[in-house]
């Protein structure tokens, strides 16, 4: 029962011994090897702080491999960074390993996936522990951006235009697929599963323009109803507005419009601007090449009103199995 | 397989509910209910990052309250800050939490015993995730200190004095307590296990006078050899100027010594100070009360030499089990 740092530092020493591979140490000034990481803020800057778990078989297949289960904890982690409008810099990794899984392969590949996310994304490991048990990768990353220009769910204005960024529906298709015949996926659906690309450059510009920001983890519904709680308000969106890759239109055509309303795991953008911004907002996402798509706009909150109307309808009336949604 | 917040926020909720009424919420700008916690930090000061799981049946027993749980969990986490000379500000909760210990009563026990250490320790709660499984608590722990003040492994000199907080053995001597007959074990030694005392105030003060500082978590020998290790130099301790309390000679006087050398969990703090800050140092720890005892000194390291000598001898030569810690 008794806790041993010399121990359970045997696999977290090789994680970091191939993740120093690859990272940029930025701002590190004590990295892992000492009883905490020390590192250097940027002046005039806040914290952003997040911890989010995946389990194996909850948030990714028992099948998925080492590369994989990192790029996707990492990925997902990161994308919390992105909502807050926050340029991610350390993460640190509490890892739970079934005994089987402790092997030299799985932990390489494992430190693979994930120093080639925090290259892309320039996130430094700063320190972690591992213990045995259920696979679960538990990560906290803390990123910065300038003092009181976080993005909120709070600040959305009645009439703000709403808009997600990318293709909705994607999370809920990689699942069916994964699950179904995880064979026959297309490699565009599994890298939208395993490498959910975090909305950070986004996130960063959003900073000037947006009133409220979150990431679709939950589907669209769930997570713009967020925005609406906190905000006081309630959302009108447009089906035919909602976008939708042509794969999903052209494979799955009776499910697509309920994925991209609830299927979660999308890891995009929703995002609310007022019209004074939008010219400003949408030619800067058409020079930095970022896909957003406007969807609908934020309404006042009627009495017994659902929060989220789509096509002026409330969503129960349309579809009756999302009033768990409700 | 998919990730709700929803769902998973559920039990955090609840937490966060019962939490909210003790802690001070110091410096957050942003609290739980966000994609990610915005906090502001110090201006001037470096972040301290820290990270660590505890099991149960690993870390603490099966049997153990979900009170005791959760200060346990918090306590060994806010040490690390301490080692570092750091004084935590804010932590994040990863819970992994079998599915009949997801009651109203286990989670307000559990949030009981967060919430009183982060009062006593004036840290708050920024962020979290439940998730299902074997019961275990990642805790992520910020905090900040002085740019440049960190108390790091590496910077002990030869001669310099190896202090050492408290008294040793109390974590080996408790965890013999509760696996055998846990009914009879003492308040005292109940108290060090579940509650050990992050030594935040000592900390703080070493960044004046300490070279080196670590925690003791793994014994004594094991966590001054990293002292030894990262500072390229041997230590030299005594025997007899082992803290170890009344309560421990008295009842268990063969096991003692390899208790405090070896036992682990301790959670007190291992320090090295040269001479001409001891008086001065001295000074401080009587007015303030804190208990600390000069064990030995650091010394060049000989060619095939142990790092650390016990009473001038290599400890294998004394102890035969102890070769693994070679």
């Amino acid at each position: 029962m008794s806790k041993s740092k010399d121990q359970s530092n045997n696999e977290f020493s090789l994680i970091n011994r191939y993740f120093k591979k690859l990272t940029a140490q930025q701002d590190v000034v004590v990295g892992i090897g000492d009883d905490a990481a020390i590192l250097k803020p940027t002046e005039g800057h806040q914290l952003a702080l997040a911890t989010d778990s995946l389990v194996a078989s909850v948030h990714f297949p028992n099948e998925a491999n080492a590369y994989q289960v990192a790029t996707r904890s990492l990925c997902v982690n990161l994308s919390d960074m992105a909502a807050m409008g926050a340029t991610p810099k350390w993460f640190t990794l509490a890892l739970t390993l079934p005994k089987p899984l402790a092997t030299t392969d799985w932990l390489q590949d494992f430190s693979q996936g994930l120093a080639e996310v925090a290259k892309q994304y320039n996130v430094a490991l700063v320190g972690g522990d591992t213990t045995a048990g259920p696979l679960t990768i538990s990560i906290t990353v803390a990123g910065e951006l300038p003092a009181g220009e976080a993005l909120c769910r709070g600040g959305a204005q009645a009439d703000d235009s709403i808009y997600v960024s990318g293709t909705l529906g994607d999370g809920a298709a990689s699942l069916l697929a994964l699950t179904q015949n995880s064979e026959m996926i297309s490699e565009r659906l599994l890298q939208r599963f395993y490498s959910p690309q975090p909305q950070i450059a986004l996130g960063v510009c959003l900073r000037d323009f947006a009133t409220a920001c979150i990431d679709i983890s939950d589907g669209l519904v769930a997570d713009l109803g967020h925005i609406c709680k906190a905000s006081g308000l309630g959302a009108a969106i447009k089906s035919d507005l909602l976008p939708i890759h042509s794969e999903l239109k052209d494979n799955h055509r009776n499910q697509v419009l309920e994925w991209a309303l609830t299927g979660g795991d999308d890891y995009q953008l929703c995002f609310t601007i007022p019209e004074s911004k939008q010219a400003a907002f949408e030619a800067w996402v058409q020079q930095a090449n970022i896909p957003v798509t406007k969807i609908g706009n934020m309404t006042q909150l009627q009495h017994n009103q659902d929060a989220v109307l789509l096509d002026d309808q409330a969503l129960s009336a349309n579809f009756g199995g999302y009033t768990h949604f409700k």
